[in-house]
């Protein structure tokens, strides 16, 4: 990524407008403590504006686009090195998701140092300070493998 | 407004994610061609968010703050010369709207030199180009009064 001080601004300014940045705990026998950390950045469009969103996305560059089923366009960006990169080049101009970006930084961090069920444990209460900055409604207790 | 040119982009950024730009024709008979032209620009947030919503009203600062019934907010900017002077400064870094900017500085030009009853009907042309641009369902015949 080689985005321009007004690029990052203006890209900071459209995440905090119609963008989102979370993390899913994906229940998943596969994977060591039984969940799967999965990081997103997400931004949404309305695909009657496709051809114009498609520019945003080709400004962004670094992420894939999708049509839902119920007509709305996501433009994901998913790999984690790709997040964080994306998300230092941002974050000084971001005013509403600020918080939700230094959280998903803070999380990749611990994500990369976890050694046992302890350290793990720590990362899931990481993830659901989430909940709190998105104000999402669904507050689920996940519970460990034993 | 004295923004600097990072502080153009986010803004730009942010309209394009978050924000409209429309015109609306009242019915008023207070008025001379039957109709009072309306322009907006409006930011919208949940109000959950009033806190964060409100430094980015603070570095707009030319608009009103409320609070609609279904708890969203709305920072409004309404004043003709100020929505100019907004758009003329953060245009060249929209993406998404830039078509509603031109058209609605197109407008604003237009509304001023109105000096007969023809110029009022392409004037209500104009503005019910809009609903093109921003995909409303809504397409209303106007009629002037006679």
């Amino acid at each position: 990524m080689n985005f321009s001080s007004t690029q990052k601004a203006y890209l900071a300014g459209f995440l905090d407008g119609d963008g989102s940045i979370y993390v899913r705990l994906k229940p998943n026998e596969d994977f060591r403590y039984g969940f799967q950390v999965a990081p997103y950045i997400v931004f949404f469009q309305s695909s009657k504006d496709r051809k114009n969103f498609e520019m945003i996305c080709a400004l962004i560059g670094v992420g894939c686009l999708r049509e839902r089923n119920d007509g709305m366009l996501e433009y994901v960006i998913q790999r984690q090195h790709v997040i964080k990169e994306f998300l230092l080049d941002i974050s000084p101009y971001l005013l509403l998701k600020k918080g939700q970006a230094d959280l998903m930084l803070q999380i990749l961090e611990k994500k990369s140092e976890v050694r046992c069920k302890e350290d793990f444990v720590v990362l899931m209460k990481l993830i659901d300070c989430f909940r709190e900055l998105n104000y999402s409604k669904k507050r689920k207790i996940h519970m460990l493998t034993p």
